[in-house]
């Protein structure tokens, strides 16, 4: 039950550092390996409090890491010294719905009224199914998780409504028990699924045709599992058009000084004994 | 893995339909057994935002479960046709953090600016521990379980800060470890321990001086086992002097229409498959 000993702390610093820098553009998947990475919101304080609400009200897809203090772009638990307008590698800038930018420093955008949001990912459970030899197909493929938008409609909160987005990963129907027990040890990062087997169940013709990502195919013998994806927060934060909204963009996620096994309910990590360490 | 069945969701209804007619008065402890219970918090919008981020960044001591809309006293998911001014047998109302009402009715302190929190309780895991064969002091003894106000600070957010509190429970050295597991698989109802052991590695100086609840013997080959309590976003509000704030009275909480089963994270209750079915 022990967890692998965390990499060093400095490895998610430097990585945000060089990100940062301009030294690193790209999407984050494989950057600082080991630690738990974030998607990203960030909108005027007018929508904070409503979407804050339609997260706590749809805690499978929204699970909320971090709120900053209005104004300040700095993350007050999941990073020291990091700056959310510099230290992801892209981002997408809303006005009204409507796409209008795609750049790699928000700082023009920002304003003493912004608030940010930082919820959870599923790099961290699919971190914990590859560490127990569950196969990951859109891995194997060296492409985006497939994700698709449901006929499942969330809770609303104020302008803030839409259905739930969900990702899927194809699995050996021997093996799905076993993936929904350790994806359960992170109900902060989407937990266990939410749906397994037919897609039809989730208002969904045709897995070849995902509303995001890249299709994967679903061979003989395995069966489609569906989990809460943190695309539904973009979804309804972009379908209540804000006057302005700030998403990372697709796969340029912040990197935290998390590792993932902070977020495993199962690791006794995070209880101290008489002596202060750990039972 | 498997839960239990769930009693019917009209038993949590009529205990509420009970408490509103003035026919339950009393601690909620046993009333509407199998039901999650939730810890209340009601506070005038102008510190609401600020609370939630509060208990966003605090999620082990305070885990939301239900914020509502701004004036509505009806929860949007934990309940159907609640009223949270009415539907609890007893609350404390506060004025600049001094208690100055402790009535059985909130309407005449309700207004069109209020917000109320429904935050997770420790009942939940309490049954879990106890369906398991676990002994609990506290409930062997028929006493309030003790809580106490520890060195360890929460992270602040606008005007709230202060200290974690715990509750304790003394448990034989060998189920320790199954306790935590227990414990972990509820994660919105404080989850896992924050400590096994010396109570001076939290700043609690004698066990026999709880600062809420009732003293309980750690007898010999029982070590004192601590979790974060609910108790602390109630010490956190109140030493925040809000002009007006509203807690549920001590042991007199929200029943919901939940089974103590919806917050297990190993369950497999809310997951369907391709009949629409449990796998």
């Amino acid at each position: 039950m022990r967890s692998p000993p965390a990499p060093p702390v400095t490895t998610a610093a430097a990585a945000r550092a060089q990100i940062r820098a301009g030294a690193h553009i790209g999407p984050t998947s494989g950057l600082a390996p080991g630690y738990a990475q974030a998607n990203l919101v960030v909108l005027p304080g007018e929508y904070a409090f409503d979407f804050l609400r339609f997260c706590v009200r749809n805690p499978v897809p929204c699970p909320v890491l971090e709120v900053t203090d209005t104004g300040s772009p700095r993350p007050a638990t999941l990073a020291d010294d990091a700056d959310l307008r510099t230290d992801l590698p892209r981002y997408r800038v809303l006005r009204d719905g409507i796409c209008v930018d795609e750049p790699t420093d928000i700082s023009p955008y920002w304003s003493a009224d912004m608030v940010a949001f930082l919820l959870g990912c599923s790099f961290t459970f699919d971190w914990a199914l590859t560490a127990a030899g569950v196969p990951l197909a859109h891995q194997e493929q060296g492409v985006n998780v497939p994700m698709y938008i449901t006929d499942r409609e969330c809770a609303a909160a104020g302008p803030f409504h839409g259905p739930l987005v969900v990702s899927m990963r194809p699995l050996p129907r021997d093996i799905v028990e076993a993936a929904i027990d350790i994806t359960a040890r992170f109900p902060a990062m989407h937990g266990r699924p939410v749906h397994v087997g037919e897609p039809s169940a989730l208002g969904i013709s045709n897995l070849d045709a995902p509303d995001f990502g890249d299709p994967v195919g679903v061979g003989a013998g395995t069966v489609p599992v569906f989990w809460a994806c943190g695309v539904t927060p973009q979804v309804v934060a972009q379908r209540a058009r804000p006057s302005l909204a700030i998403f990372h963009a697709p796969g340029h996620m912040f990197v935290t000084d998390h590792p993932h096994g902070h977020y495993d309910s199962a690791s006794r990590e995070q209880i101290t004994d008489q002596q202060g360490g750990h039972p």
